[in-house]
């Protein structure tokens, strides 16, 4: 049956004028329609535009429509969290507890705190553990309106590990109803007993792990934690160019803690996003400006962990195309509410109201490569919409901490209303 | 029919040795019972314990209860918030954004920015405009876990309007299960044609206001904007003495912009609380802990304002009883979730995980008076209890951004259940 959302007070379409990610004032682009409506056939987009428009072009359509009236509320398209770390075991809600109580982080990392416990807890959950755990997550992220979720391996590394998380990963985009995007990151830490013996655990994701997460058809990115003390920016060059031989397209998580040549990286790879950035250098910004590299922030992170924000303000003004996530995972970032981490953007990092939705939507969908079909609402994308209990896009960010989702439209379906799964 | 809510991971008491606000080491203690379970009976807690002690102290209510399965879940007292502005016309959004893109306060105000128009938009709005957009702010309210709320007048800035926003307050106390709490606040601005003629304005308040809140009963607090080129400290003390003679208890918003000794003023008038302090000045915050002056901290303006945060963690480490609220406002807080604001507490006023609850619950309960009925759990206090769909209190803070309200139980009953109300 098809679907008609008649007369929002707005629809975001963030429809542009061209193909790729936003930068700079096409961020601030967002596409508004007053007073609008949207068609919805079988699982896909078929007209946006006013009632009278899409009543005249789609007569037997529009009359056949099961109806959603958006009076007084506002119509976008379903957020795309484009970086989590989103199959993991345990939680590290002590470990927190004694940050906030002043614990250093080697005290912390006595007490069993950092992400070696979670590598453990992931390691002795079985797959059902974790599928349930993680489903659980995703319905969680439905109520705050995201219709589609990167996942990144990472927390097994060993290919036992690794293919588990890669595999929950897989089944649940065949059971739920959320869209999962998948990365390998099987250098997201070294493991413990490999310390002093990097390269040798580089040598064992080379040649062990990417070829079977090819083989396997399990992951389309592959990402790298280049940061001193974890991978050097020689191995992360090494094993992103080995994964692009695979078919891997290359992510990186740079320059988070201590500026390395990451963003330069990024750019030189060819890798279609660099993530973190916090202390990106000047140089590194304008190489991913050149380069198109999408900027990946995660605000959040930096919330929680009072850390600076990444300078989100600049890199937009120089031309990177800017994306926000949540970056959900259990040590720093264990949110699943994007629109909380939108409100960061605007707060912390200074974005403009336009420039937060483009960059958790279009921009964030161009990041996992789903930019033609998913982001923004308009003829043949997928109908991922959302119906928010907001009279305009400002108040989103203005009603701040809260969550607006009224209506979640997935796949053309109505999947929640209200908080409540239909 | 009575309640039994059985079995939670956790059920965080908040039952203290002593009556009164916490200080201290005392904000830390808050009374967890593992497995814990509630009996409730008509709108008051019969028991708090293990089943066991409940079911051997009152078999027949518990036998007849209705059951609420907590297995795995936390269960703490209604949120109280104890600083908003709740009755009030119209919504800012415009001027935020003209903020987050730089304009400078003057060129807002020019624009129509800024209190005056609320004030114009809380005139122009009749008693049943006021009603229902009011009501609809306190269902959220209850969505967020909070089950009772203060609520400032402060817009009308004349009788008729002042009495317009008391009489909304009183209005919804009637209809609304959500427990509203009345402050007067004539003195929240200087109105724009009384400029130049503040003390007039004060004696306005003085002669005429103050003696009708008395006499309608209207409310049970007088606070006044002791700030630079609003009320000074003197026109401040006045108006709140003032109040004292008609049974009014005074509360102070105090150094919130600039510093005024309006802690200090705070204390030496008696005031039950002292609110914002953003630059409360050394001597100020010990005189609040000597006299026992509560400070409402509203760590949300602070975000939402891009200002420093008020020093909380210097307060409870001095003695100063500390709650937290919202400060929900059209202008420099326009947001219900007092969960996110707890979050913003803990990351960024450096409060503990258990400080923070006490602070939202038997503080605020005492910032309003209400300490005797509500803000913990204990035999024969109002039942207002929350049920969160966490592990442990911990989680709260740890997955934050979210609201994590499962069950809430107003005055005895399950009035919301996973967001949808009963
Ligand atoms: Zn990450
Ligand atoms: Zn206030």
């Amino acid at each position: 049956m098809p679907t008609l959302i008649k007369n929002a007070n707005e629809v975001i379409t963030l429809k542009g004028d061209r193909k790729g990610p936003r930068t700079k004032e096409a961020m601030k682009e967002i596409g508004i329609i007053k007073n609008g409506s949207i068609l919805i056939d079988q699982d896909q987009i078929v007209a946006v535009g006013t009632l009278e428009e899409i009543q005249r072009e789609h007569p037997q359509l529009a009359m056949d429509a099961e109806v959603i009236d958006a009076a007084g509320k506002i119509v976008m398209p379903g957020l795309v969290d484009c970086h989590t770390h989103l199959v993991h075991g345990g939680t590290r809600e002590n470990e927190f507890n004694m940050r906030l109580n002043g614990f250093t982080y080697m005290e912390i990392m006595n007490a069993g705190g950092g992400i070696h416990s979670t590598t453990k807890s992931t390691r002795q959950a079985s797959f059902e553990d974790l599928y349930e755990k993680t489903f659980n997550h995703l319905n969680e992220f439905l109520k705050y309106g995201v219709t589609t979720v990167e996942a990144k391996s990472g927390y097994g590394l060993d290919w036992e590990n690794e293919k588990k998380q890669l595999e929950v990963a897989k089944k649940l985009q065949e059971t739920h109803v959320i869209d999962i995007v998948s990365t390998f990151m099987g250098a997201h830490a070294v493991p413990i007993d490999y310390k002093g013996r990097e390269d040798e655990f580089v040598d064992i994701i080379i040649n062990q792990m990417l070829p079977k997460v090819a083989e396997e058809n399990l992951a389309e990115f592959n990402d790298v934690f280049c940061e001193k003390g974890v991978f050097t920016p020689e191995q992360s060059r090494k094993i992103l160019e080995v994964g692009k031989l695979y078919g891997l397209t290359p992510k990186i998580h740079a320059d988070e803690i201590e500026p390395y040549e990451g963003a330069e990286l990024a750019a030189e790879v060819g890798a279609i996003s660099a993530e973190h950035l916090l202390v990106a250098s000047d140089e590194g910004i304008r190489k991913m400006a050149e380069a198109g590299t999408i900027a990946v922030l995660l605000p959040g992170t930096a919330f929680f962990l009072r850390a600076p924000f990444a300078r989100g303000r600049l890199m937009i003004d120089e031309g990177v195309p800017v994306a926000i996530s949540t970056d959900f995972n259990p040590g720093s970032s264990p949110t699943i509410s994007l629109p909380f981490i939108m409100n960061l953007a605007c707060m912390n990092m200074g974005l403009t109201l336009e420039e937060v939705l483009t960059a958790t939507t279009v921009n964030a969908a161009y990041a996992i490569n789903r930019g033609d079909q998913i982001g923004s609402l308009e003829k043949g994308k997928k109908a991922d919409i959302l119906v928010l209990n907001v009279a305009n896009y400002k108040q989103l960010q203005y009603y701040y901490g809260m969550n607006h989702t009224h209506i979640v439209v997935k796949n053309g379906k109505v999947v929640l209303k209200d908080g409540v799964f239909q």
